[in-house]
């Protein structure tokens, strides 16, 4: 990993972490199971890299960091409520995750249902605060494009593809297509947001659209190598889910080595198309090397 | 029912209807199945309060129609989305809504959890386009007004109270906080929304807050009261619910009679703060009657 990217990965966890204990204070009242459900959830785990994105690709247009961490911050809570629900035993059921027991397990179903709920609501919230923009089109704009990259032309069309998975055999292009709208819209609308924040107009984004398909691809593809190969320890959750499920992945259809090589021929076709940018660019390269070269 | 109010309800419910009709078109993919079950939770059923509020507190600020009927339709969403992860056997465990099986009984749970996320999605995602409002600092007003209404500090906290009620016994104080939450806050956005729309500024809502927050708790009481005496066919659901969970209710707490007596007082007092509107109140006015006089 580069020293840049090193460094970047611990001050956005410390922001991360800091703003999340702030807006997750415990009310004083019986919702204080549900605060402390979420607190579990989002404080003090996972890679942010979905944040870093956010904050990487606002640097291109100069963006004011305190508006890339509040929508940072937005992208994060949907993430985290996407965690939670997928954990859950109607879905993956998943008893650990970021190296500690899932919500549901830590607390029970009802409010780990709600846990992810509330993260949705609060996301929103989040981005259509003055603080995150001066500019309210720029607010509603990232909302929108936040919305349709979560919904069902998004994130939640993608688990519902991945739900209807198990008793079909998939093709390389029906796996692509399903991981697209699972992670593939959320990493898109991370580098996208940096765009919209910076009034970077939606044809000049030809380039930076390109950057974010081949990284959300690479990354899934990477994500599936390391349930095939990683070390659960290393990776805070279990690994070889998806094989015991007998679920098509691009491990599944492509091999190891085929699949470890296009992944990386992708990350590389990632860091090209941002030729164009100068130094500024320098994070969003490292982390598409990262991407595909870590072990959780 | 007055002539306007049941014109009005017949006309909103098939907006709602063909709207959902056309935003739920079931995509040619393995998604098919989400769409189906968001139409089954969505279309033909429900009493359409909501967004009748909408439409109804609109025509006080001479509110384009169309904008209002977006911003109904938002509220619908996130109003669907709260009834489908309700009904889930983690949380109330209903088989029956609106006169026909709930989402996770004529589905899957995991479909159920999955179409609660796509509906709250949705609702952000059309609250933000501009076809809601021209002036984008209305339309992120309308997702913050929403997103706080919605989320741990309105419906999420108030079912999370709920969830943990049934551990404590609650006096009337707290019974009305965690109804406030649950039904009241989205209820009163409903109404604040037409404010809203109309750039009416937050300190001319005081009458109508004062309009909301009668409603809500008068809506709520009558609620307690079918629970505990409505008949089950017209209502679509199961009734005795509440007694049956040993739950702390207006009903338990104040007894029939009483309760009646303050739904009735709380529908009075909530026309009363409309007195300075003119006919174009009419429409809420007769909101306020039906609200603690219906049958489901």
């Amino acid at each position: 990993m580069g020293d840049l990217l090193t460094s970047e990965l611990a001050r956005i966890a410390q922001e991360i972490d800091s703003r999340f204990d702030v807006l997750l204070t415990p009310p004083d009242d019986s919702r204080r199971t549900l605060y402390e459900a979420m607190r579990h959830a989002a404080i003090g785990g996972g890679k942010r890299l979905r944040p870093l994105l956010v904050c990487a690709a606002a640097r291109l247009f100069a963006v004011d960091p305190e508006c890339a961490l509040r929508t940072a911050l937005a992208v994060e809570a949907i993430h985290v409520y996407s965690l939670v629900h997928d954990d859950l035993p109607a879905m993956d059921d998943d008893d650990m995750r970021r190296g500690r027991p899932t919500v549901h397990k830590a607390f029970d179903e009802a409010t780990a249902i709600l846990v992810g709920d509330a993260f949705q609501a609060m996301a929103f919230e989040i981005l259509a605060a003055p603080a995150t923009h001066s500019d309210p089109f720029v607010r509603a704009e990232l909302v929108t494009a936040l919305a349709v990259a979560s919904g069902p032309a998004g994130m939640v069309g993608g688990q519902a593809m991945d739900m209807a998975a198990a008793a079909v055999m998939h093709d390389l292009g029906t796996v692509s297509r399903l991981q697209q709208l699972k992670t593939g819209a959320l990493i898109a609308f991370s580098i996208e947001a940096g765009a919209i924040l910076g009034r970077n107009p939606p044809e000049g984004r030809t380039r930076l659209r390109a950057f974010a398909h081949d990284l959300g691809l690479a990354f899934q593809i990477a994500d599936d190598l390391l349930d095939a190969e990683g070390d659960p320890a290393a990776m805070g959750k279990a690994a070889g889910k998806d094989d015991a499920a007998g679920k098509a992945t691009f491990v599944s259809l492509l091999g190891i080595d085929r699949a470890r090589a296009q992944a990386q021929s992708l990350s590389r076709q990632a860091i090209e198309h941002l030729g164009n940018f100068g130094r500024e660019a320098d994070l969003l390269r490292e982390i598409a090397d990262y991407a595909v070269d870590r072990d959780r």
